[in-house]
């Protein structure tokens, strides 16, 4: 049976269909709530939310569904910041605030790493099901204090190397992410540019070196995907750009649109948004930085100097300055609700079991 | 059943499994043979070969089979060549050369776009079963003349656009490769960067647009790769990496042994060795260009400057200077005999479909 895997059971879902964390406003409670009632895993994605925000759409969540769901966490960085690399940053998105009418910036950017450990106290107040991390392993004590309240823990990886780690640092499953993910990957512990890694190629290498399930991630849109996950050695599926489109995301508007009319080599890897590479489709903002990538402040500095570009941008409704976040396989995107997505994957998985 | 598909039946053969025509060798008769008398599509990788060497070729595999059996052509390309290019990559080049002993070199490199045409009448006058393309799509009149003599065309393909336009140029198949594939991908319309796609996002995003049968490629290795590419909706897969590492291929030893011992994130995209991109492992010659990549000449012209390197790097078993093309998943790869392969993957296909 395709949907009676370890994940399934581990997690009391139906079908082996989770719906990504993303962060941004896209996971309404809406959303979360309508993937877990039609069987699958819906997932807060709270990496930018402030811990009111996140204590606020976990009540929210409850009171639409009784089922299981997930927070999706950002492990915290702190790079170096170094000041001539923001003003020369500052530099480049004058022009662009000029043109969108924003007032000019001068504040430095602050990161407050705090907020992950008032997050993770949220999560074990509630009791939340499912607990997810990206970017990062967090420490051993916080995954075993996870676990030992009851809370599953999944980490990201998209290499072996990151999967094997994760394993070993006491996670209860693992989303193991290929190259043609949308948004932001989990990369961590390799360059960037080694760890693009193919789905295809990165799921079975990773089954044969890890024996905490695997969900598979980046570049699944359909019932196509979902079983062929399933046959490389995956126990589940991660669905990101496929809930974007949905009708109960939050994604704005001109972000589905964009989605639903792209095409699969539109979706381009940039720094520009937020100083760590992720998948996006083209836009006027991406080609202005294109040239400047390298030198772009590191993630969240770049983030954060680039807010109000991305909040102008949407009062706006300007999509050519706004993170359009967008995996490798925007053809196949449909504007459905989460329900009806999750029906058509699983009929469509019947029908090609029965052909084989 | 998953092994009596549109493309088994028209290239009579009893898996869906085709060898890639890779060039420089590694197609020796033994391996052509090997695969095609277990059931596959052995393919004569005759893209740099002299028509007479194809011809000796194609009657040595005769000689080992009776069954079908194909040949792998490079569509030509002639890029403008400036003499200033060139200097400044021999320039790149000569301590290299004088490290490995090799006399200076001050050749303009000549492209002989005649050699194509050669290729196709042998291909004609042998009545090759099947002959593919790579670097982009024949004239009309070729493609036309070749399957009004029976012979099936198949084209590659990288993105949608590229499927489409072999389609309409009259191709019988179509190899669809991800960007996880070894050595160089047929990206031919697009630019690279914009035909980086994985196979998992790529394959259905052409099934729902293409009528002519897809053949998966990219990131395949065991029976998991070729049941998880026909879920995707290919009819047939082909295999690289899976078949360079096998007992009857002609690749050097050291290259074999490189790709048993590498892992995923060493196989890297470099234009270092023939000036179009393509994926090998990781190694000093890569890296000495690295930052000159987007300079260097375009192929065939690099590939010709750099062929005395390639040469007596093999000469000296010096793995650091020859080009080892490699896929993302060389951490699935056997030495074994290609019929041995074979019997693996269909057998583990039989179990995975059994356990759904």
């Amino acid at each position: 049976m395709w949907n009676n895997t370890e994940v399934t059971k581990k997690l009391s879902i139906k079908f082996p269909i989770i719906q990504a964390g993303m962060a941004g406003g896209i996971t309404t409670p809406e959303l979360v709530a309508a993937v877990s009632n039609a069987g699958g895993l819906g997932m807060i994605g709270a990496g930018y939310m402030t811990p009111e925000e996140l204590e606020s759409n976990i009540q929210k969540v409850r009171d639409l569904t009784s089922k299981s769901f997930g927070v999706n966490l950002f492990v915290p960085e702190k790079p170096v910041v170094l000041q001539e690399e923001i003003e020369s940053a500052n530099q480049l998105l004058e022009p662009i605030r000029q043109m969108l009418g924003i007032e000019k910036k001068n504040d430095v950017p602050q990161i407050d790493t705090a907020v992950f450990d008032e997050q993770i106290q949220i999560v074990l107040k509630y009791e939340v099901p499912v607990c997810s991390f990206t970017f990062g392993i967090p420490q051993r004590e916080i995954i075993d204090k996870l676990n030992n309240n009851g809370i599953i823990t999944i980490g990201t990886a998209t290499t072996v190397k990151e999967a094997i780690m994760n394993e070993a640092a006491g996670m209860n499953m693992i989303v193991v992410q290929g190259s043609e993910a949308g948004g932001h990957r989990g990369s961590f512990a390799e360059s960037f540019d080694h760890s693009m890694i193919g789905t295809m190629a990165l799921i079975p290498q990773v089954a044969d070196q890890v024996s905490i399930p695997i969900i598979a991630a980046g570049g699944i849109t359909d019932g196509r995907g979902v079983l062929a996950s399933l046959v490389l050695g995956a126990k589940a599926v991660q669905m990101g750009t496929a809930f974007v489109t949905c009708k109960e995301s939050g994604a704005n508007e001109l972000h589905k649109k964009a989605i639903l009319n792209a095409t699969e080599e539109q979706a381009v890897i940039t720094r520009a948004f937020s100083g760590k590479p992720a998948r996006g489709l083209n836009n006027a903002f991406i080609k202005k930085m294109k040239e400047h990538e390298t030198t772009l402040p590191a993630y969240p500095i770049q983030n954060i100097l680039t807010q109000d570009i991305r909040s102008e941008a949407v009062k706006q409704k300007n999509k050519e300055f706004m993170a359009l976040w967008c995996g490798q396989n925007p053809r196949l995107s449909k504007n459905l609700h989460a329900a009806e997505l999750i029906e058509m994957i699983t009929n469509q998985v019947e029908t090609i079991i029965n052909k084989f």
